[in-house]
């Protein structure tokens, strides 16, 4: 018997209810056949908007009365689909669905539905809110998988990966008391949330411990709405580098110092930042490069700057590209420092290497949207997620759903509710195609 | 008789005290062989410095408290130079010393004591000193000029020649709400140092009421130093045209959105910085533009920036040049926001028209430093100086010594003491020849 027809006549059989059945009742679809409701997903994808929805945007951010409001929705609607919902030790919620071999590891799907400042709707909110659609499907069609569920909504996805972290075990003392953009430390943060800080070791995953980890996810750049694809099968989640970038010039008076006498700090910069984007757009590839910050000091109109401090950021699937063009861009900076009589000085704050997904999980995404008449795409993720953290503990799968405009981080942030609703069918096939052992 | 030797018998003869002379005691010098007692003067200026000290610089802003006592130190030296000390209404110390000829206008010289933030001891606090020494020594000269004199240490120049201004009508009520960097309003800040900013008018100097006005000052650039030369013979104060450019790009997410679909406000902010230093250069001159304050929104190092708000500051003594390259720099603005999908906005928000020095008052500062052996160079002022509102209503001169190494707006500020006592002889050479006549 072919498998898949196996475990279906399996889903079939666990799915009867205790009474039996009494005909002329509709067998609920099973399988792949199954479906979620797209119209009651996007409908909680904007009930959960109202949560710290403001004229400039949705605030949402982490540790914020709104995101602890708006995860009490969310854990609301887990219990509705029936998962046994519980908060880790790092503020992650966790709804479990038991399965049916309860030695096997649990599959772990969501995201997150905190929000940067002044973000949108989608951004993390639609993988949450559809890995739970996918928990309420299979409670209604009453199917039982072999592993156990587990959906996961991450505590400050936005603030560094801080939920994932405290899962792979890589949430570190020092980082609890960075102050996040709510004004609590992450330590008060953690605790405002449920979590406890002092116990992070209890909410750990170790190799071994889940079977695979699957993330829904907008896409939040403009590949797919541009090129018509229904979903993105990730290939990885791009490395990131950031540095600070401190350029001493000499401040002067702007009337009484010549042109040619000046070492002026923000014309080396502007340099420098004309050199990051030549530089990062010098070789083909998806590489991008980012000055994102400036500030001039003392940053009056008629003082020639003497200090300028800026952060480059470059990133890639390919940490060697990154390293490669980092390398430029530190030459070039020392190049127009001898130029400009200014000296530059690079400091690394802040680097996440490439995170690359499981290519077996990447097959079954495609077939999943294939099974679904869907097109697809492999691109990588130039964004982070928590799924890079999970990755580095289980097999991780990743699936993006369009950006109209490529739009991200932003109140125009949009995607489509059929497009959602097709990630999230996606995301139901792939995790049932893992629980059949696609992975294995 | 040779005017000036006629002038020095009436000098001697009016010198003598009532009683008659003792001999053999020593006929002060007088005159043209007038000299100020250099030692006084730079110990003057150090006390004064103690006023506002910070491990960071002088900060004496206007309407501080700093400020506050600073000025009761210099009104306690004005007065034991025999001045006769008012506050007018526009916070301006004047130290009036009768002349001969009631019905003469009187002859104002002076400078400022207020500083920048984090600034030097010597801006401003030269010439204020300098004009408080030639009364002292007049004093003790026994010299009594035809014209009334008048020392004014002007309250908040550098906060936009505020005292200046209400001395020449032109302090207006919009402005006196501006808050200064004292945290007071303007309006605040006068009354806080004895002024009186209901009755501006009183402080009012009109065409005619003044015969000169004559100012000392560090040149604040590196010319003179340079050149080795002692005295500055300013011939007129830059204009100063200041623009606020915000650029209007399109914040979207760093990681997400390639190269090629940026609308990146800093990459086109960087190109106009560029810009202005090139177009700036481009003719021959000392014509400088600077941009001083960038600011890009919203200023993550992972989002591209969506809009930088900047300032371009173009200066010259030609009033048709500053606006042929302002013209310059807004269409180079123009031609880079298209090339970059930006667009640019140039707000002027502030405007000095150059200010000429009477061609007179030049030559008698150059005469007086001949008479005193010290070599001159005719220079414009790249800064703004209280002397630029005074030429508006009187023949106004201006009179430079030498900074070290051109620094100022900064701690490191530094005129060498026998290059300012130099100053203040020309100083009080150059009063005596305007008294003599020389305008006239």
């Amino acid at each position: 018997m072919d498998r898949r027809v196996f475990l279906r006549n399996v889903l079939l059989a666990s799915a009867l209810p205790p009474g039996g059945v009494t005909w002329p009742r509709l067998v609920p679809r099973q399988g792949r056949s199954l479906r979620v409701t797209g119209d009651r997903l996007n409908r909680h994808l904007a009930e959960l908007s109202a949560f710290g929805r403001t004229d400039t945007g949705t605030n949402r951010v982490a540790y914020s009365d709104a995101d602890r409001d708006g995860r009490a929705y969310v854990t609301g609607l887990m219990r509705e689909a029936g998962l046994d919902v519980r908060v880790d030790a790092g503020a992650n919620i966790i709804g479990r669905r038991a399965g049916r071999d309860a030695a096997a590891p649990p599959i772990l799907f969501g995201s997150h539905v905190d929000s940067v400042p002044d973000g949108g709707n989608f951004d993390g909110d639609v993988g949450s809110l559809s890995a739970i659609e996918v928990a309420q499907t299979l409670a209604e069609s009453r199917t039982v998988t072999r592993h156990p569920l587990e959906v996961a909504v991450f505590s400050n996805e936005e603030g560094g990966l801080v939920g994932s972290k405290a899962m792979v075990g890589e949430l570190t003392g020092a980082e609890l008391d960075v102050v996040s953009r709510s004004g609590k430390t992450i330590r008060d943060g953690i605790r405002f949330l449920g979590g406890d800080p002092d116990r992070l070791a209890t909410a750990r995953r170790a190799r071994g411990d889940l079977a695979a980890y699957v993330e829904l996810h907008i896409e939040q750049g403009g590949t797919l709405d541009e090129a018509g694809i229904n979903i993105g099968v990730v290939e990885g989640i791009v490395g990131i580098r950031d540095y600070e970038v401190t350029i001493e010039g000499f401040a002067n008076h702007a009337g009484t110092t010549p042109m040619d006498h000046r070492r002026d700090a923000l014309l080396a910069a502007s340099q420098l930042v004309l050199a990051v984007n030549r530089i990062v757009t010098s070789v083909p590839g998806r590489q991008v490069g980012t000055v994102g910050r400036i500030q001039a000091f003392p940053g009056a109109p008629n003082v020639i700057p003497g200090r300028v401090v800026m952060t480059v950021e470059i990133r890639d699937l390919s940490a060697e590209k990154i390293d490669m063009l980092a390398r430029q861009v530190i030459a070039e900076g020392e190049r127009i420092g001898t130029a400009t009589g200014t000296t530059m000085s690079f400091r690394l704050y802040s680097e996440n290497i490439p995170a690359l997904t499981d290519a077996r999980a990447q097959r079954l995404i495609a077939q999943a949207a294939d099974g679904l008449g869907l097109t697809h795409r492999t691109l990588p993720s130039g964004a982070g997620h928590d799924a890079q953290d999970l990755a580095r503990i289980a097999p991780a799968g990743m699936i993006f759903v369009p950006s109209v405009g490529g739009i991200s981080h932003s109140p125009r942030e949009l995607s489509r509710p059929a497009d959602i609703t097709n990630g999230a069918n996606v995301l139901l096939q792939s995790v049932l195609a893992i629980d059949a052992g696609g992975l294995e």
